[in-house]
């Protein structure tokens, strides 16, 4: 693993933040599978920087240009690449800047990964940028699921400390579960969207940042796709979400709140429902053993605080080994984590899409 | 992915509970690697089920058996296989239990993954029993990490809502680090530990079950391990440990606390100390863009409460689709948590020593 | 890759020739598979060495023993592991001859691609030995496709410059294609097979050995097997084929000879034949842009002679750097080819699986 | 494996022959490798059609471009991309003619894999313009091997039945190694090069087409590198050489001829020379046991002639299942195998390349 990701559906992601363009290349998709363009922009705009999805007129810049892989309008079954051109950036002296370390930036790791070598510009191939290819990847992914029942949503489930409601775990509808992804902010309960978006904008006046966490359910996936051990929905899914940056942890079902339970209040009792198997109730996140129950899939990703802030900061140049006050210039998101939602969908429709494929499903 | 992992250093796990043997092969390892087998038995000793790990005489049958890959105590470089044979377990009527779900375990997903023709006895491959050959590995591994200046130590974090100590982030040390391993029961404050064991024993007594949570460090590990996007360690780490049966959840460094957190309070501010790079504080758990920073790795895994439990339980029976009352014979652990520690330390070190391979590491 | 093959369905074979035992991991088989054990070691029984498989008394190390990954004489679906006991070898002194390299032999190279830790007795893992558990791999592939109407067949095409029939390429029946498979020396033409038995034993009189090559052809295949670029059933099968030790090429159809034609000599029309696409011909041997074409798929492997033979050989002592004359010891097969038959159809149906099993196919 | 290749080092090709573009991504690339842009395009004007390489003007749309992991002139670590424009093809009405089979082209099988949704414009996916992608990640490959010593070199061994010299196997040198690459006709000999342009000439004229075969050599790769069994530098070559169209045969040292022989003509004896182990004679073609011996390695490829001829061809539509008599029309190469040699040179060093960085070079 790398940058590029899987066996039987395979991603490989390339580009840098200041460099020509960031892309993707999809090997293993089915063929025959019709791509709507209109709503992969509209799914890509949602994670956008500085947007207002439905009014801003989209830079052309921001663009997915398909080299390959789709035909008349379908997906052939050779590989699919996408590139986004990067828009003109003002490549401003990054040698001095080069070898400062930001906090929380993997500016320090990624200069002894590479031996110096890697591109320093905006983070290079460390910024959030890089997720715009995945989620095309993952819009694409999420239409061939739909097609097969599936349905792929998320919502901010908090903004620092700041709750939105819960998707309620057994009852699911797809309606309850793809409203958060239709508004502006992507909450189920405006309410506490209006509370988090103050906490955002207290923040950004603070020269601070926040974090936050993503809910993202899956509903319509039928029992049986996943595999024991390391092959597990869990498995696949988390190691796909950590490549989205900023994530430090991963749970399912009730996750780390599980683990104060007891196993009578934890089980989830099985019972027969429209005369498929169910259980009342959902704690196990939709997975058991590595598999699907047939229930919703339903897990929650933690994001660390935006690390660029524009206060000063004590850091080092590592290169000469010697302490530096930093100030980190230009805008920066005091919260990423609405932006991070489509993000979220994108690798679990991508995932949940090749273990469909890699289970025998077509 | 499946029962098989990797791509640098490859693991391949195989058995059923109530099979022949469990076992493993490892292919991709370093040659001339000498492996202390009397120290991996003591480390395979820590996971073993009803254990007294310094005065239990070892029942033959636990003992793993070396087929292939070492030579005079050494690694060859070509495959290291090893087989557990399994003991003379009393393959009861299964017939009718095989159809009757288990809550919370992969007796029903199992079913419908493998069209109903999966080893159903003692959870067949789904078993905590797996988890033995995975040790074996881990223990390895953690031979060979130490040779290059890496250690690898658990502990307990917590049992049901009982916390235990956690390892001061920024100032480890290797005896602290692996002092719980030393004990019979995997904590830091013994007078935690004690209250984690009367908790246990109480839900014993209930016929219930707790879970936990194990957090794990890594010292030692020079800054530079790792990759940008799904190559990081993070990725590595949890698509090893969502193996471990009952694992819910992972997070690094703060996790879902940090993402509460402003980024003035979670940047950890960088140094130099003894000439080295370092951070101040550690609420990154010694990684930045998917790279390890030369901090020490710090993770916490969430463990769902033991599925099987002794009261009446609501289930069905999946194949007539039928509701049932299940009680659950033969002893079972009230909780695996303790038992676990070992089985994260391995996962742990697995990954790792795969990550600093593949990263050019000798 | 290594001694482990494979994305969708993946082999892990491990073994020394004087270690405790050899054996495989095959992960990703479909579940609910019958496998008839008196076949499979039928099947093995064509590779033994010395063997008259229809007579000789079957020695107890030479049984596979299923470690996991078959229930009530179907596959789970979880990995399957096998066994194969070495029987007890004499391990002489090894020492010193450990350093004087047989001419044509791994013994060199192995020892400087695992720096002097390789197990050199017998070859290590670089013996003929690791075949056996291949063939387990393939014999259980066989009975995979046979019920899916594949089946797959090899014979003798030629030891040193004696050639057997060929198969005829476009109108080839299952019959034709398995009758070598059930003779004691698998040729077409058994005029030639006693000739080549001269040769080989015209060779052993001489203290030395002759080389050969093998033909197989898969029937049934439907078109659309395969894929392009690295994906594709030469690319596939040739990865596997050069696993087998002393093979050292591999062609498709008319291969090198093809290569002498001119287009309209070598291009195969098509035709409609009982409603189905076919070819006339069949030079392209099944395989068009790396897809089967629904044509017999016909390949050829060229194996070396044995290397080891008894006259004296001038070679190095690889330590001391000093040259040495070598007299390799005890009884040496003339020609590994007939044994090698088996292999190549193991090879190959195990490949074809994996490419069905990846295409979409149950 | 599909188009995209590799464990360590892994290399996922795309575009189609009419599509917007064809590209590769290379992920895994140590970083700091300099790129001499101008020796990659030399090289790659080397597989350029209708090219008189050192005085036709390049053209704009034949230049690669490169859209990621070069910074600084210098590799950055991160995933290397490239795109090369497609010129603006005449897409004729291809309706009628993508039903119509092209004998030995995939055509036919590509339909049938993909489901009819494969783009057939100009052979889409399958066709030869897919190497010019591989051909920019072997000219780089090139350029890392040279740096660690490394020579690679290959020329046209014969055309129809007209022979080139061969690499006298021995005694390479860097010089005559890479001797034909500098010709604009790249054979050892000019005097069979002459005879070969004049055979090619005459199948123009005839309207047909004639194959060959390319051998390749690679100089100073130490002993010590690849896998004994599935990871053999044979099975990695290969897996990689049947990737270019048209190859339908790879051998290895004498390869087929050396089926034909005795143990005691085949066998290369061990000597030491200059204080290094080498043979007197390379039959081996430089690998043992899948495992480089410290010879040159030397292979041979084998290709059909072009399938495109413009004589009318008996075929069928495969669609309505009828036959159709076929006339091709426009240029087509009446001999592509000139072109084919930096291809070879390509795959080979991309190959060479990863099993070095695998078998843990820097």
């Amino acid at each position: 693993m790398s940058s590029a990701w899987g066996d039987t559906l395979k991603l490989s992601i390339f580009g840098e933040s200041h460099g020509p363009a960031v892309g993707v290349v999809i090997d293993g998709l089915p063929s025959g599978e019709e791509l709507d363009m209109e709503r992969i922009l509209r799914f890509m705009d949602r994670r956008r920087p500085g947007k207002d999805p439905y009014s801003t007129p989209r830079k052309e810049t921001d663009l997915p240009r398909v080299l390959s892989g789709v035909y008349n309008g379908k997906t052939t079954g050779t590989p699919l690449a996408v590139m986004i051109q990067n828009s003109d950036t003002h490549s401003a002296d990054y040698s001095e800047l080069a070898s400062v370390a930001r906090p929380s930036h993997g500016d320090f790791t990624g200069y002894v990964r590479y031996h110096g070598f890697n591109d320093p510009r905006g983070g290079g191939h460390f910024s959030g940028r890089l997720t715009a290819p995945l989620c095309f990847a993952g819009a694409a992914a999420i239409q061939m699921l739909e097609r097969r029942g599936v349905s792929v949503g998320a919502h901010l489930a908090s903004v620092a400390d700041i709750p939105d409601l819960r998707y309620s775990t057994a009852e699911l509808t797809v309606q309850e579960l793809l409203a958060p992804g239709q508004k502006s902010f992507p909450v189920l309960d405006d309410g506490a969207g209006e509370k988090m978006r103050r906490r955002i904008e207290e923040a950004r006046l603070a020269q601070d940042s926040v974090g936050g966490t993503v809910e993202c359910g899956i509903l319509g996936l039928p029992a049986g796709v996943g595999s024991p051990m390391f092959g597990g929905v869990e498995n696949v899914l988390s190691s796909l979400l950590f490549g989205i940056p900023a994530v430090k942890g991963v749970e399912f079902g009730l996750g780390f709140e599980g683990s104060r339970l007891t196993g009578s209040q934890y089980n989830d009792s099985f019972c027969v429902r429209d005369g498929e198997i169910r259980t009342g109730t959902n704690r196990h996140g939709g997975i058991l053993g590595g598999i699907s129950s047939g229930m919703p899939i339903l897990f929650c990703a933690a994001f660390k605080p935006t690390p660029s802030i524009s206060r000063p900061q004590q850091t080092v140049d590592f290169i000469r080994k010697e302490p530096r006050e930093l100030v980190i210039k230009g805008r920066h998101d005091p919260c990423v984590v609405p932006r991070a939602v489509p993000c979220v969908e994108a690798a679990a429709a991508f995932g949940i899409l090749s273990l469909w494929l890699s289970c025998g499903g077509k």
